[in-house]
């Protein structure tokens, strides 16, 4: 957020998508969607509504319960409020901020129970996920939140620079791990949110953390890292391999290189989502390893690390300059080993441009 | 949890909770109902769902994105898996484990998200939030849990003890929370929730945490703190004083601490919840403070530190042994300061017992 100007531009533009989609309106709870038009982060997501209303017409309206109020006028100049006490219905309360047959785009991660709740006191209204419904209401990126991303992406950089300098060999991917978010904290991560160490046959769960087993020589290592720096998302995979590696696992290696690199490339706008996760597929597809690509190809990020656009197949929507997302195909070959390679890509006016710059070659570690 | 038989026992005991009230099941997301029943702590709650489903009849069984299985085949023996893969949609895979015209009790929070995409499924299912359909499902404490909640109490009673030997006046609230937080990581918290340090006026906002304001000489000063000790929550609060307090500031503090020990008189098995608001609110009514205590006398704690039995005018359920709460009255006086006092209490065979137990009398501090 770069002040209350940047906030009503974000909720009026929200209004309009909500508006020329069908919508009502758009209500906002706790959580990245709310930080992104208010800067209002609530010390707690509890079982006490609090939901920002965006309405056409209608000033941006926030409910709160009474004892937030304070904190709630401090972040917010852009919302007017309104309390609700404990002991009285909240969803009485914030059902009046809504058009009882309104339909409307809510949070992803809106608890269920307020959901519930709204649509109890309102059974004629109607809700869409915000991800189905205005899917990429964050998804395109002003020149500040780019920025961040950036400086996020080269941080996380910096970071594999230093631990592809550290010991792998006979310690435990756990020490690694640790390692690698002291770097990230070091490069100005203000909250490391995970360090996949995946070393042998571990790196060929794509969401194993990381474990009490020593790495070894010969082993390939999945190392996938990233957490927040100034509010933005990082978000970068390499592997690495410890030794000399075998012809296989060179070939493996070369085959996910190959197709990130194919997937970076088809990165332009007006191209679909889908497509993106295509290309990356079909090289390894072609390559013979098609079964064992096991998850999407990408992910958008900003404030969070999971956000639309989302690379799959069934994903229509076109690619817009400012869009970031993760390209990550990979190869898991059970209980053998795991290959995945992940830049965070932004669209520019006519292609892609990497956030993550660190070589693709297959680094050997000691 | 002490293993998968205690699982089995609980989710067995859920299943006949929710037959008794009239659902079909119990539907449960990652997050303390998970880890109640299960074990299991996906590694981040995100937009792929993962939920477990309780069917009478039927044995209990999770739907986890593909690429989660591995993780949890591991964390949990109790209930089988059943897989969605990146692409495929989700929430019809999801609706075969559920009856199309069933009603289902379901984690309060539950991604919006989610629960739309199983009532566009099964536009004749009906869904009803856990604390409204089955608020006790959690509450009444087995022994291992009632230890565990014990166990963070006294951790927060040893961080409170040392926290009164600081230095308050000329220090910044921010400097103080961040001893006390170090004091129960010391006393073996594995995670610090919140440091409350409400001085002077900031006293007068119960949701304040901590700022930038030094504490000075004559302040009254409100500790909330707590975090999570073996899975379980502690959270106590104590109302501090800087110097010798005034006059006025001392019966404020005795009204508040009559209220909070008159509560925690009235604990007994059958009385209701909002009982003991009731009788708190009483004394700081009688003493002509009632519209200074502006919010409800308390919450259940457990695996989180906010879970029913709410202790809240209209909350009727019966007080039952093993429940474990806070009882909570404060006031605050705008612009100027805040007394609380708070403690963590379980329910015994005929009364109550506190789970914090340092003095009630009013500290003063340096």
């Amino acid at each position: 957020m770069s002040g209350s100007g940047s906030s009503a531009r974000r909720m009026e533009r929200a209004v309009a998508q909500a508006t020329a989609a069908g919508f009502t309106g758009v209500l906002v709870t706790p959580g990245p969607d709310l930080v992104y038009f208010t800067g209002y982060r609530p010390t707690a997501i509890t079982e006490r509504i609090t939901m920002l209303a965006l309405t056409a017409g209608r000033e941006p309206v926030m409910i709160v319960p009474a004892l937030e109020r304070p904190d709630a006028e401090r972040a917010t100049a852009a919302v007017s409020l309104t309390c609700w006490d404990d002991g009285a219905d909240p969803y009485a309360a914030a059902a009046r901020l809504l058009d009882p047959r309104g339909r409307y785009a809510v949070s992803d991660a809106a608890w269920a129970m307020h959901l519930l709740g709204l649509q109890r006191e309102l059974p004629e209204s109607r809700y869409v996920s915000m991800t189905a419904a205005l899917p990429m209401m964050r998804a395109v990126k002003d020149a500040g939140e780019l920025a961040r991303l950036a400086a996020a992406g080269a941080a996380a950089d910096a970071a594999y620079e230093q631990i592809v300098g550290v010991r792998f060999a006979g310690r435990q991917e756990r020490e690694i791990g640790a390692d690698l978010a002291g770097f990230l904290l070091e490069h100005g991560h203000s909250q490391v949110d995970f360090t996949v160490v995946g070393s042998g046959p571990n790196g060929a769960n794509p969401h194993h953390e990381m474990g009490e087993r020593p790495v070894q020589d010969g082993d390939m290592v999945v190392l996938d890292f990233g957490g927040l720096l100034d509010g933005y998302g990082s978000d970068t995979t390499r592997t690495v391999h410890v030794g000399e590696p075998s012809p296989e696992e060179r070939a493996v290696f070369e085959i996910v290189r190959h197709a990130q690199q194919a997937a970076f490339e088809a990165v332009r706008p007006g191209v679909s989502c889908q497509e993106i996760d295509r290309v990356a597929r079909k090289v390894i597809r072609d390559a013979g390893y098609g079964e064992y690509f096991i998850h999407r190809t990408g992910h958008g990020i900003g404030l969070t690390t999971h956000e639309p656009p989302y690379l799959v197949e069934g994903e229509t929507h076109p690619l817009v300059p400012g869009m970031c997302f993760s390209i990550e195909p990979g190869i898991y070959l059970p209980g053998r080993f795991g290959v995945r390679i992940e830049d965070i890509v932004t669209v520019t006016a006519d292609g892609g441009r990497r956030l993550n710059n660190t070589s693709h070659d297959l680094h050997i570690v000691a």
